[in-house]
């Protein structure tokens, strides 16, 4: 790491740093600039609260933080596979479905459109987080067991949504992939268990979370051994009031330049608004996304939860036409 | 809730919602305005996705959200005491200590000095949520007992954070209040675990919170029936990068007009930088809180955790001293 | 607009927000809801200080704000075209160019070399607004006198920026279209001045401006009678820290949605990461964008402003390449 | 500067940033990690697009940036005075008036009523930069000579916003201070000419500005020779919807610590919310601010601008007594 000191630090406050510094056991080289002066802090150990010191004005770390997340010369792309679901290497896939499942005939009917269309996977929550107590919280392990009987009549990998750590258990019996939403990005136990589960992870981004964040709650989970996690992009919140959240699509080559891991965009949550969720989805696979992650509803107007931003089938088939055509005129297939 | 029709929609898709309001077992009120329609549903029942119709610009909720933590004329502001630990009613509690539990030495130490100095609660984390998961993740069990042991020596509540709900059993036998974490704040098994402990809970905003996101939390605290919340406003996250949060103080006035909570404020997290919370502790007070959660260390460049945010004990005492004539300049104590 | 009152407010706050409207010559509906109650003032006269009135929560305006740049049933998308740069109904247009004219020889290279790949307008500063007074502020009018030469040998549109209402003369002197930057956006006698050279205005986002925002600002154009108004997406402040900005492209099919005006995105400003350029250039092709605004610069290395979000000229025409690609198989031409 | 190289860049690279750095006529320092490398460029010479080259991570600019407003071991506090109103060395001025001059009854009016209430300068605004071309645009210059009379009848300074470089001489001939608003912050032209006016310039801080980028803006300023600069913090924007904009109050320690310029807090701007003003100001006061910026109205229902963020007169009277209670605990006149 090096320590930037403060304009007008005296030899004094500059000595106490370099004794702080080797008391650590790491070796120090002063730096003197114009007008400023930088310590560099040189050896293995961790950081040691330097800029609690006096005369310090600031600490930049060095060295990545992510060990396992980060990309390197040595490191391919990591690519998956689960039944037909294909990312990477030039394979996107599409994880469609509703926000919540609902019952037996919604989560079956939809199951089967999105299969037609293309889709590979199948998204519904069966354990739903939600802002207020009093909206619909998901119907549960009953949920799981229509997602099951989903996969079965139409071969998609069921992707859905486990909340606490004690759910992983029950959500792994019937998921192909666990889902931690946004709102647990930052639920460190939850990391550890659902990576523990041995099971491919969507971790999808927090609503506040910066790319190093992000990248070390993936660390939390590789670090269990499994190394099967999808980044999701899924928006962030900015002052914007026109769409529920700012999908900040910058983020898909940033993580392709930064980490193995393969990067799925969210257009639903990330807009918040039906209208606009196949232009980004479209802008996502041009961006490089390796996957889709999309709400899909039969009749939006009678969803459970967040119908507003659901595409009709009929949409949804417009969407994965479109999104094809992208695909294939840079050399990848959807 | 009201509905707003898109310049430009046709009568048909007007009577299309009229119906949808209608089906839902709502009455529905015609406004004409010039140049916009909109449409009144008024009735018990919740929302029907009317946003997700054609011809339909925008959905505007009414009625209040969240109905046990809302303010009202009925309504007196909550008091809470814990042990020595009051809060409201002219009354401002300080909970002061160190960010994690390091030693037994450690914690007797800090806990001696911040109730001289004044303090009645001590904060100090035996469970830490680390952005990192190669950064220190607190003492767990042994953290929680030295808490005790510490109490039983200077009469101090103890508050203390819990992560999951399979925590909060063992963190309950030795806490006097639960902290739930802003990183936690969306984590609603958490919340409804924590509230069914019977303990009052310290709720902290998340750091991309709403007002009414973070209310609504509350309300899953409160709908168990514990009724001993206090809300804690610690900063969020803007473009600012001067200070590691932005801590909005005016939300303290802002909850105290719409909630009847308490509300505590923490300057420590909220600037990210020891020598500014003196300051924002004093402007807290100006602005109304309750309470303070103030991060202490005898020696932070000596911390395992979060030592740049940290006081010195001369420093706290001086925070102290400085706060109790702003309060008493308002007629409150502290 | 609808005035929706405070629960708990008393019959009299009420009858005094009605006497308010009245008195303002709008018309009252009353709306009882469950738990509320709201006021609808009907007619044309404008707002009232509603929101100043005891018992009122909130306001909500209804109908356009910007009555200029709306959408409409009525109302065709704005096509452009200035000498060879064309935008809309499917015709994609790439301005590209240097952030700053430097000399009569860099200007005139890059100006060939974009024009080869296939741009059709001609970027480049001779007014910089620059954060820091001691950086680089342009060549001023020699700036400008060096673009419009190499328009001359290119036969590319000359778009470069104007700062303040007594620098439009000079610049619309030289230049095809005006460009207001960012910095500028709520530069309302700018506004005023530029539009009224009758030139076509690429009107960037403020860093900070909602869709409404930034609409209103180019209806400040458009209200002087200047109809040939490009928007141009940038990317907004968020907390973001991996890249300058977060370009936000959900904005271009919000924009389709909700104006008639033609909307471009500049990549370089909105990523300020050169690797990342291209991505985000070919994602805008694919949200629906009608144009580019890309820095080029032949040695980044040595450019006197922003190098670091410049592509080299092979990047660029690989760029070029790719979008054509994506555009052509949404049925479009660049 | 520092730069710090990419993980994994090759000899070649790292050689052809120290040439790059030696040609730019600086020294170069290597600095060799565990796992990184870095590289200090000493000397004099500015910038030299490091961040354009191969195998380069990130650039640390170090040297500070605006070295007319930073502070100092030797700078003492910047002290202001202008008629009456007085700033800094433990005096806090109020400076109060509404938020346009709508006619010489109301100026005259509340002139001497916040004069009574202790305010010695007196805002308004005859040039009024407005969002909606539609919107109350000010008086103009009639307003001036209404501001300038309230002065002779009152004492009071007059505060007022200048737009454009060619509003500030006829601006400077009725004004004691101008105002640069938080839409003008980056207006370089403006800043230039309205500090070449020699008068005391109010400068407010940009709704998305960074600390930096607000100390740059008024080096501006400083540069033209004029060292009579008060900087403004009115509110940042952010992801919160329950007030206008984010009051950031950290702002008012960390630019003590940064700069010797005096800090004044504009809390009608900064919330929004006329029942939030009070609470705000006395907490600025609290964290240390010079000044206040505070807007009232007679009656704000009537008001041709921004009514709901004005204080009325008694609410006025009791924000002055209790900001002077917590400015004498702090031992502190206002």
């Amino acid at each position: 790491m090096i320590i930037v000191m403060k304009r007008g630090a005296t030899p004094l406050q500059i000595d106490r740093v370099i004794k702080h510094i080797e008391h650590a056991g790491m070796r120090c080289q002063v730096i003197d600039g114009t007008g400023w002066t930088a310590l560099a802090a040189l050896g293995d150990k961790g950081p040691a609260n330097l800029d609690t010191l006096d005369g310090v004005d600031k600490v930049v770390p060095l060295g990545l933080p992510y060990q396992l997340a980060g990309a390197g010369p040595d490191r391919l792309p990591t690519t998956l596979q689960v039944r037909n679901l294909a990312l990477g290497a030039g394979r996107i896939a599409v994880i469609a479905g509703p926000c919540s499942v609902e019952s037996r005939q919604q989560i079956l009917d939809i199951a089967h459109l999105v299969r037609e269309a293309g889709a590979t996977g199948l998204r519904g929550g069966a354990f739903k987080p939600r802002t207020s107590p009093y909206s619909f919280q998901g119907m549960g392990e009953r949920g799981l067991e229509l997602l099951a009987e989903a996969r079965t009549q139409t071969g998609l990998a069921v992707v859905t949504e486990v909340m606490a750590p004690e759910q992983v258990a029950i959500v792994a019996r019937y998921a192909d992939v666990l889902q931690v939403g946004a709102r647990n990005m930052r639920n460190y136990p939850l990391l550890v268990t659902a990576g523990e589960s041995g099971l491919p992870i969507l971790l999808k981004r927090g609503f506040s979370a910066t790319m190093e964040e992000f990248l070390l709650a993936a660390e939390y989970i590789l670090k269990t051994g499994n190394a099967r996690v999808m980044l999701c992009e899924r928006g962030i919140r900015t002052f914007e009031d026109h769409t529920r959240f700012t999908l900040a699509l910058a983020s898909v080559p940033y993580l392709h330049e930064t980490t193995h891991l393969p990067v799925v965009v969210d257009p639903s949550h990330g807009t918040g608004k039906a209208s606009l969720v196949a232009p980004m989805a479209l802008a996502a696979v041009a961006a490089g996304a390796d996957g889709l992650l999309v709400e899909v509803h039969a009749d939006p107007a009678a969803a459970l939860s967040d119908g507003f931003q659901a595409l009709v089938p009929a949409g949804f088939r417009q969407m994965m036409a479109d999104c094809r055509k992208v695909a294939a005129a840079l050399g990848k297939t959807l």
